[in-house]
C-alpha cells in the first residue's frame, strides 16, 4: 500500500456517514457526489426498463468466471464480463437480460478502443452492478458502491486471481498489483515484470484471467446485496480527500511534486 | 500538439489500410485490434436488440447539446451525452431506444463513480456509437473509429467548444485542452487555468458544457456515417506504434523516461 493510500485511509468518510448520506435518496433528493444537490421534480419518466433493481439470481462466481475467460476471446474484457454474468441471467430470467445490446460494448477493449483509459474488466463490472441495481439517483446508492469496490479491489489485487479450469496457455501466468484502474497502467506493469509484448498470447491470457477475476469479485458482491449482507468494500474518495476526482497513489505519476487543487466553493 | 504525438502521426496506419483490415470482418471473420483472429463460428446467437445498425435518423447537433447541457444537471457528463441522443430517438424512432436503460449510467460520472478514468463525455459517446452502429465484431469498424475520434478531438479541442443558449453560470468559462480523455487531468487542468474547485458551481457547469460540446461533436459523426459520407479523423493506434495500449503524449506523464514495452510475439 502506497504512502498516501495510507493517509487517504485515514481522512476518508466513514460507511456509516456513506449510508447517512445516501439515506437523503429515499426522501426525493439526490445527492450529487461533487457537492450539488438535485430535486425529485427534475428527474426524467424513465422507459420500461428504468425500474430499479432488475430481477436478479445469485450466481455460481467460478462459473462465472469460466464462461467470462472464454468469452474474453470472443468480445475482449469489458463485454466479457458483462455477458458472463447476463447470458446466465437471459437464462435464468429472461428480460430485461435478453434486451440489452451486451455485444455493443466490445469497444471497451483496450482501455476504450485501445486508448488504454479504464480497464475493460471494471467498467463492464461498473455497468453490470448498475444496471441490476440500478443508478444512486433512483434509491439505491450499493451499485454506485460496488463499482468503487471494484476499482479498489481492481487496484489493490495481486491479478489475475483466476486460475481457468481449461487454461489456453500451459506456460505460469505471473500476478502483478497494478495499483490503478486503468488499462495502461495494468497491462504495462504486467509486461514489464513478465516481459511478455502486447501481442503474445500469453499477455491475452492473462487479460482473459484478469476479466475472468472480476467477473468472479462482481458475481461476490452482487450474492451478498441480494442476500441483505453487502457491505462496502471501498473507502477512498478522492474528490473529499483531495479536492479533485482521481485514484488514490497521486505520486506514482506526480513524484513529490503533488499539486493543491484550489478549495472553497467558487 | 505534443512532440510525441507528432512523431505518433508519423508512423500510423493509414485510413486505407485500417478500412483493408476492417473488410476481413465482412467475410466472417474478426481481427482483434492486438493481434487475434476470431472465427466467425464463436459468435453468440444474440438477443433482440444485437442486430446492427440500430435504426438512425440525423439529429440537430445544437439542439443535441442544449439538451446535453441541462441533462448534466440532472444525470451528468456520460449518462447525459446518453439521453441527449436517445430522449429524441425514442421520440422520433421509439424502439430499441425507449428500452435502453439510459439512466443507469450516472455512474459514468467523475471518471466513474469519482475514480478519474476515462471522462464520462467520451464514455458515454463511445457507449452510444457503439450501440447505434454496433461493435466492429458485427461487420462494421465505424463505431469502434468514430469511439477513437471522440478520444482524439476531446484530447485536443480547446473545451468546452459549445455555449450554451440558456447557461446557469453568467460568468466566462474559461477553455483548456486537456490532451487526454482522462477525467482526472482533463478537470485538473481545467481548475488549475481557471482557479475554481471542484466543488464550485463554475466546475459543474463547465463540465456540462464540456458535456454538450461533445454530444454536438458526436451528433456531427452520427450524421456523417448517416449520409454515408463518414471519415474517421483519429489517425492514432497506441498499440501499433508504441506496443502497449494507451494515448498518443508518453511524455506527459513519464517525462524523458518512456519505457519501452517488450517487443516481439512472445
Amino acid at each position: 500500500m502506497s504512502e498516501d493510500r495510507k493517509e487517504a485511509k485515514g481522512t476518508s468518510l466513514s460507511r456509516r456517514q456513506m449510508l447517512a448520506g445516501a439515506g437523503a435518496i429515499a426522501t426525493g433528493m439526490a445527492i450529487s457526489r461533487f457537492g450539488g444537490v438535485l430535486t425529485g421534480d427534475a428527474f426524467a419518466k424513465g422507459g420500461p426498463t428504468e425500474k430499479w433493481p432488475w430481477p436478479y439470481v445469485k450466481l455460481d462466481p467460478a462459473k462465472t468466471a469460466e464462461i467470462c475467460y472464454n468469452e474474453w476471446y470472443r468480445v475482449f474484457c469489458g463485454c466479457a464480463v458483462i455477458n458472463s454474468v447476463f447470458s446466465q441471467l437471459r437464462e435464468k430470467i429472461g428480460e430485461p437480460y435478453k434486451s440489452f445490446p451486451v455485444d455493443a460494448f466490445v469497444f471497451l477493449e483496450g482501455g476504450q478502443v485501445g486508448w488504454g483509459t479504464i480497464c475493460g474488466s471494471p467498467a463492464g463490472a461498473n455497468i453490470v452492478a448498475n444496471l441490476i441495481i440500478g443508478p444512486r439517483i433512483a434509491g439505491s446508492p450499493v451499485g454506485h458502491h460496488i463499482a468503487s469496490d471494484i476499482m479498489q479491489w481492481y487496484s489493490e489485487a495481486a491479478l489475475p486471481v483466476y486460475h481457468p479450469k481449461k487454461p489456453r496457455i500451459k506456460d505460469r501466468i505471473i500476478t502483478t498489483t497494478s495499483n490503478s484502474p486503468l488499462c495502461h497502467i495494468s497491462v504495462g506493469k504486467w509486461m514489464k515484470a513478465s516481459g511478455h509484448p502486447l501481442k503474445s498470447a500469453q499477455r491475452k491470457d492473462r487479460c482473459a484471467r484478469v476479466a475472468a477475476s472480476t467477473a468472479y469479485r462482481l458475481v461476490e458482491l452482487l450474492n451478498a446485496w441480494k442476500e441483505g449482507d453487502y457491505e462496502s468494500t471501498s473507502d477512498f474518495s478522492c474528490s473529499k480527500e483531495h479536492g479533485i476526482t482521481g485514484q488514490f497513489n497521486c505520486m506514482e505519476c506526480h513524484g513529490d511534486n503533488v499539486p493543491e487543487p484550489p478549495t472553497g466553493k467558487s
